[in-house]
């Protein structure tokens, strides 16, 4: 039998005879599908007793989910802690975290009976109970700190309502119910208490390096500052390492969460700022605000990012970050996102993160690549879009030129782009064959941009073509959404973090202007509309301009996947490596790699919710 | 435990020992994964004994294939016959009949033991076990004239190495092994006895309408010809109705197939001739032969249709398709298709069709309509396509114009395209959202032309549209295939079979020409290359000289989903509707249907493959 001990357990003293209720009935069904549970639970029990990764689901911590994932099983131990419940909850995943077609946990109350069980909601936001039972509950235990709900669930059902876990973010959505219900159907998931909180599901399982003995920490956290009370601020904070500072290596970081704030505190990143001046202003307050000085804006390089349910990041045992000594900026900026929707007023906060160094330097400096598409108009988006694809190359001229012969690893990648994009995925081909998926989010969101260890390091070498292609959806769009660096402008852009670090900081491409000034005239020529797509008009102009059928949209797909790019391959934002850039031909692709079909494991045990002693559940 | 009495039981003298060894094999197997199997084995024998359905599978009928189809239970029950069992065979499905990426039931022998496995191959045709056995043995049997295998196989199971069983056709493959294998892995697929047969395995439940008291019966077949020792034939043969044969209703017909000829006689189409002509020349030879009279071309209005594997043709209880009387030709051709790969010489055949019909005319005459693109040059593929898709409309123009108001009723539908055709689908949408697919081949073959009786009788009303979509694969085409007549040409057309009659004959469109002009302009400007595509050529022409890049590519696929169209909406393929039917705007659809995901159903029992008493096979 599965432990119920739950992870950083508190001292426990449970109502020791509900626990035997709720284990006596847990047994006697585990009697009647014992054969049937045997074949399935094999090893189901999670390994060790702890739920490694932690996240609150709502901002005032009543939810928190903790779990461990188990590859071998291809399965997600979950543990729900609900410090009130009231007559159930849902808990569960969606696509991009909506309510509707989702697949859905829940745990209802009439007031005596409790009952568990796998649902999935239509189209309309209608609760329908699935036919197969896939989130297997193994346990519920009534602390005095609050009920603790222990339930597994593969990777990949073999029902179709089924959500897919998959590799990147998962949208969670929960949802309290603080009425008794009779059914299921009963409840109406529009006029619940819910919410949703991305979340990297299946952390990789990385080996964790042995830290050399003279390691030093250092923590670059807010100085007890007030958290606005409004639901987003940037709160931008400024550091510095101490004179004369020698080059050191950070070998991992973590982050530094005040107590009670976990669920405020949505993501942290400490940059390090350009070298080239002397010194930067002292600053402590909203990075929105007035009195910001523009000089901030020059640190950009970053050192350390952490989101959400992230846990600490661990340099791999060859390579660290460099920082300080000569040529690198004393200053560090701090920049931390609080997310704040119930707008609590005057709570304090400290966090940060904690940085990891040595003067013991490893072997290689890791460095940080940017890959995907250049910041300019050329590269847009027709309004309307569901999922328009747009695609940005590293081409094998620049690698081969670039790399070093040995080539280069890529162990750590953080996907971006602004507000319209919903899947980022970077592939590496190789000889014209797609090879390996570097990192790939199918769920990504512009709310959730984490710096990611890879499951596998990628190793990269010269002549190898790095295929950056991101998603985006412009439903609520009425005009063009070209590329730039405006927040309704887009990007497309893979941070890829390896070793040894070269003097390549950017690969990326866009389509050769010329070309997309032949689609302009192609716009002009073809639909009976006239259209100014006259070249004194900026770019920006000429798409706002042309009207939006179906055709230019084909035509404008057509375009970008055959003209050929002018590449950016440079050593650092503004100097090119030497050689012809302009016209360059789109790498061609003679093979794909094949999308991992995963096979679907069905659940084993009752297709009927299960029911649960809970005891009487109050109203208040 | 399902019956292991074979259908049509010839006597049987089993040597009952070795019946008996198989059996008790099995039983002990059973009672291993009993509770396992209880669950899934319920009701699992066929419903009756018989396997309705019956298919040669090689041309010389070593191997004969019958089967029953459970929608209850979304599997199929497969009986295979081998007359001579060497040692071992292979029988699976793929998707156009190809032995790399198979899905395959192996049973195999080192001469001693024998075994019977669920396999797949590779790309490079190298075979695998399966890790999940879904080829589900019921049963073995030997007898005096051969040895039958009884197994099961749901249409979807949760591997996704296995062939997914849908409606339309299927590619059935068969090998036959004639030395001893030591294992699954020896087994060298390029190196045996192989082929494949096309059938549509999900036969539709249809209940059959009583027949009349007074219905009689005609045999159209060919006079007792000697089949050419040749590889492809078809046989034409002319007959006619007596004279003064008044109008009558065909409501079934047959195949009546010459016994011995099973695995040579491939389709056969029975045709009425134009009421235009007084008289046909008698003609009873080969279709090809330069001494085939011209006037036969006028004899293409189809009677009745029949192809390998499909049964009796059962008209719905209120129709019947209208023969005899004034105003109909009283001459029939027979067209009679042998394939003949192993040139059996001197063969004699009377194979034909059987009609039924009755003088008490049912309540509505059946019709024939044509649905999907009109035979012109405009509409084509460019070559080396994997995948082009072309699409036909019916309009909600035409049908508001055409139809009665209470509807017609689709029951059945023929398919039809050219060499290149690998998919045909048509849908039916209202109000811009498609509601229906009417008949779906998602592995049709152009070598497999059946009229296929619909799973539900589909209505159309006026306004409500008819879209038919094909699939091409030029892959092995160095030049365009442009839409026509010949052979090398394509058609995208799907006859469908309806009641009650209307004058609409034909409902099918084309892109307009002028649009097809700008698409050539356009290649011209945007291309560096100079193209004539000077208007005074022809459309095939201007086709022949597009430069095939993506770029033309997908810009030629664009115009077809955008450009207006020329609907041809008529009486007879001359005679339109009156009204404007040039440049008419492409129907709109807001809302597609959803591709079903058939629910996987996991086969219970052994993930091993399972050892068979055959006894000693012997060596010649």
């Amino acid at each position: 039998l599965p432990s119920m001990q739950s992870s950083g357990s508190k001292p426990c003293s449970c109502p020791s005879f509900k626990l035997r209720e709720v284990a006596s009935m847990y047994f006697t069904m585990i009697a009647v599908f014992l054969v049937i549970l045997v074949v399935a639970l094999q090893g189901s029990a999670p390994r060790g007793t702890d739920f490694p990764y932690k996240v609150p689901l709502d901002p005032q911590g009543l939810l928190e989910l903790s779990w461990n994932v188990s590859y071998p099983e291809q399965a997600v131990y979950f543990q729900l802690f609900i410090k009130d419940l009231r007559f159930g909850l849902l808990f569960g995943m969606s696509d991009r975290g909506e309510f509707e077609n989702a697949d859905l946990a829940v745990l209802w109350s009439d007031g005596h009976n409790s009952y568990f069980g796998d649902a999935w909601s239509d189209a309309k936001g209608q609760l329908h109970m699935d036919s197969q039972q896939d989130y297997q509950l193994l346990g519920a235990r009534r602390a005095p700190e609050g009920l603790y709900l222990l339930f597994r669930r593969v990777f990949s059902t073999c029902d179709p309502k089924d959500y897919l876990i998959e590799d990147g973010t998962v949208h969670l959505i929960y949802g309290i119910l603080e009425k008794p219900v009779h059914s299921l159907q009963a409840i109406n998931i529009s006029a619940i208490h819910r919410g949703l909180q991305r979340v990297q599901l299946l952390k990789p399982n990385i080996t964790i390096p042995e830290l050399p003995s003279d390691m030093k920490t250092m923590e670059i956290t807010a100085p007890n500052i007030v958290i606005p009370s409004q639901e987003t601020t940037y709160w931008c904070y400024m550091a510095e390492l101490p004179d004369n500072f020698p080059k050191h290596h950070i070998i991992m970081y973590e982050p530094v969460v005040t107590a009670g704030n976990e669920a405020l505190v949505h993501h942290m990143e400490v940059f390090q700022c350009a070298a080239e001046f002397d010194s930067f202003p002292h600053y402590n307050g909203p990075c929105d605000s007035k009195m910001k000085p523009d000089r901030l804006n020059y640190c950009r390089h970053v050192l350390a990012a952490w989101a959400m349910g992230a846990q600490a990041f661990y340099y791999p045992k060859e390579a660290g970050l460099a920082f300080g000594g000569p040529g690198s900026s004393r200053y560090l900026r701090l920049e931390i996102h609080y997310h704040n929707p119930l707008v609590f007023k005057g709570r304090h906060d400290s966090s940060g993160i904690r940085l990891y160094f040595t003067a013991t330097l490893r072997r290689y400096d890791a460095g940080i690549m940017e890959l995907g598409l250049v910041y300019t108009p050329v590269m847009a988006i027709p309004p309307g879009e569901d999922a328009f694809i747009l695609t940005g190359y590293c081409t094998d001229k620049c690698t081969q030129l670039a790399l070093p012969a040995a080539g280069i690893r890529i162990f750590a990648s953080q996907l971006h782009t602004h507000l319209a994009g919903r899947k980022v995925v970077t592939v590496l081909s190789r000889d014209g064959k797609e090879r390996q998926v570097v990192n790939a989010d199918g769920h990504y969101s512009p709310h959730f941009q984490e710096i990611r260890m890879l499951k596998e390091v990628v190793a990269v070498f010269p002549g190898d073509e790095l295929i950056t292609t991101c998603t985006y959806n412009t439903k609520d769009r009425s005009r063009a959404t070209v590329g730039g660096f405006g927040i309704l402008e887009e990007m497309c852009v893979n941070y890829v973090h390896y070793y040894p670090q070269t003097q390549l900081e950017l690969c990326k491409s866009a389509v050769d202007p010329g070309y997309l000034h032949r689609y302009f005239n192609l716009v002009n020529r073809f639909n009976d509309e006239e259209v100014c797509t006259c070249p004194q008009v900026s770019v920006p102009q000429q798409f706002f301009s042309v009207p939006w059928n179906t055709f230019n949209r084909d035509v404008l797909k057509s375009l970008y996947s055959f003209a050929p790019i002018s590449m950016h391959c440079n050593k650092s934002s503004a100097v090119r490596f030497p050689g012809e850039w302009e016209k360059q031909p789109l790498p061609t692709i003679t093979k794909r790699l094949q999308e991992p079909v995963p096979r679907c494991q069905p659940t084993p045990g009752p297709a009927t919710p299960v029911p649960l002693n809970l005891g009487e559940l109050r109203r208040d």
